[in-house]
């Protein structure tokens, strides 16, 4: 992938981008023998857009999309307009009940697309994704996400412990995720609020949880299992958030 | 990977199996220049069990994972020992408020390893797995299930609508997830109950559907994003399940 232009691939994740119109396509390539009604579909609604759609031979798209699911059509577009911190605060700044999401250092793709995806669907207003240590928006996040990346907006931070601290003066209350803190339906939430999110395999860095007005678990009865997944935990904890009102 | 062995690899999967000893491990194969912490303490509990611990040359497990993740260690084990219906039954009797789970045409190994573990995590009682369009437990499955897979009770079933049926009789109620449904939160929900969680794409099948007393949804604010992927979604379910007491 050039980095000036995003490789996007999966019918949903093609079709949210197309419809969404939020940045320039230049090229849908579709594979002749994968050609069904979804796929039919985007290329009906590629050339209502202006777009170019080209049919590639077979296997093109494998390698376009390095063994990732593509089934059978790819985007070439313009790289996605990320959000600066400021101006994500400044479109939030009316909504006393806003809920952001920081990701910590998580590095799995499918993670990061499952997360940005439930972060859209449960109402999430922005998402702050660290520069290091994090999961770039790879192909395989586009395919995760199903389309979410086009909706959410993204807002990379060189620095976490630093937006946080930011953040906090902005009038935000920040709970980290973590197996040692207050059951989730127990918690005195208050709003706006960020919810971070640490890796799966060593929970919050030390250095984050600091930053945190409290940290909130999940209740699990599980019998030894470490805990859920990264993605799972997000998105039981965005609900449980949403059920507070 | 044979009929009668799993592989299993990945150091959570790996580490969970030995130490379940719920079913004969005949060999644990370690890549060396993997070795770490993790790897050398698999290797202490495999040597505690009288396992076989063989060292492979590099590219070998990359060869028998087919490109699976198995940070450096595979372990070749009996098949997992899967509980029969009647049997499973048998076990739940006497728990009034038993929470199984169903899943209909989840053919992602990644979403169904995820399922797996949050079902584990959240005290799910048992697990029905329909033999046909639905991911096997593969490789696969068990890396993304980080171990639960060893910890699920795990029942086959060739028929989901004929078991369904088959749990009802023997009191269950059956609930299915599904977009059209109640919002979990203000479902009345009875227990012991099923949980049928159908496919992403495109949802509960109509004949699972008619075989539910009820069909439950989760409340979605998202602009347009079709839903929460299958796990997330499930393990919201769960959670919300586990919040009505």
């Amino acid at each position: 992938m050039s980095a000036d232009m995003d490789f996007i691939y999966g019918v949903h994740s093609v079709l949210e981008t197309l419809k969404s119109g939020k940045r320039k396509v230049l090229q849908l390539l579709v594979e002749v023998r994968k050609r069904n009604n979804a796929v039919d579909k985007i290329i009906l609604v590629a050339r209502q857009r202006g777009v170019t759609v080209v049919k590639t031979a077979p296997g093109m798209l494998d390698k376009l999309c390095a063994g990732g699911n593509h089934q059978g059509v790819l985007l070439k577009a313009e790289p996605l307009s990320l959000l600066r911190l400021n101006h994500a605060v400044e479109l939030s700044r009316g909504d006393k009940n806003a809920v952001w999401l920081a990701v910590d250092e998580i590095t799995d793709p499918q993670n990061l697309g499952s997360i940005i995806r439930s972060a859209v669907c449960l109402g999430v207003s922005a998402i702050l994704l660290p520069e290091h240590r994090t999961a770039g928006i790879s192909p395989a996040v586009h395919k995760a996400a199903s389309g979410a990346v086009e909706k959410a907006r993204l807002v990379p931070v060189s620095n976490l412990t630093t937006t946080l601290l930011t953040l906090r003066e902005a009038g935000f209350w920040i709970y980290g995720a973590d197996m040692s803190g207050t059951p989730i339906q127990k918690a005195q939430l208050n709003k706006p609020m960020v919810l971070v999110i640490g890796s799966e395999g060593s929970g919050l860095r030390k250095k984050t949880a600091e930053h945190c007005d409290a940290l909130v678990s999940i209740p699990q009865s599980g019998g030894g299992v470490q805990s859920l997944n990264a993605a799972c935990a997000c998105a039981v904890l965005l609900y449980a958030i949403g059920q507070k009102g």
